[in-house]
């Protein structure tokens, strides 16, 4: 085992961990450029759009999606502000209690997201998922979550 | 092989893609916190002084620094607004074209550095690094070799 520096990463450990966040950084960039080409759509706004698409009577206060995003952690009223300028989504205030703000994916909205949908598909298989097999990818999917209890703690 | 579908990832898929991006954002947000409670600085403004510090003459275009920090894509001009403010960083013209700016880490700025890299590596260590063995470490570099090519494409 080699000694660990605190001033340093060794060329192990950093091709380890920077390649993880060079991998992130080239993956969104690209599918960003993909679905913002061909749809108009940016990928942070597609994951507003998704988040909600997924949940139960397709909205979620404002403080959920903030915290469900995982590629804009701030600035998700501003996301919701474009969307909403675009028709894609509504804010509602809730009916037990007015202060509380949801966010709600509209038709259009929905309609939008089903269309980018097979793009932003195909581009996370062509960058990411085809490079692996599948114990491979069962590989990764034990890493990610052997890292959940520290990365949330 | 499972057939792929053009609307949603089995859940195969779904464990490494997604996984891949929770655990960079679970990541990130937790090593932004520490440094910004220990030492004041947030994760993306102690990136820009990583790249300067390691670049020669302790200086990069702006042009460069953008295209070389990992965190934050866009708003690199407001990153060094923020740093030149602190005097960690300054921008200075280019002696031969006066059109180009660089930007510059001050001896305050290395200092900073100095003192919050310790903070970072424990925290990149004890979240991600030391949840692998060497030969998994190994692994997850080959992995982000191999997209590469396809994410920088």
């Amino acid at each position: 085992m080699q000694e660990s520096s605190t001033t340093r990463l060794s060329p192990l450990e950093l091709s380890a961990w920077a390649g993880f966040l060079r991998a992130h950084s080239a993956l969104v960039r690209e599918l960003d450029r993909e679905l913002e080409t061909t749809h108009g759509l940016p990928l942070t706004q597609y994951e507003v759009l998704l988040r909600l698409d997924a949940a139960p009577e397709k909205r979620l206060r404002m403080s959920e999606l903030a915290r469900s995003v995982l590629l804009s952690q701030s600035g998700v009223t501003r996301l919701v502000d474009r969307l909403e300028r675009q028709e894609l989504v509504v804010r509602e205030p809730c009916a037990e209690d007015r202060r509380v703000l949801y966010a709600r994916i509209t038709g259009e909205g929905r309609r939008r997201l089903a269309r980018a949908r097979p793009t932003h598909l195909a581009g996370v298989r062509a960058l990411f998922l085809q490079h692996f097999d599948e114990d491979e990818l069962r590989s990764l999917a034990a890493a990610w979550e052997r890292l959940q209890p520290a990365a949330s703690a």
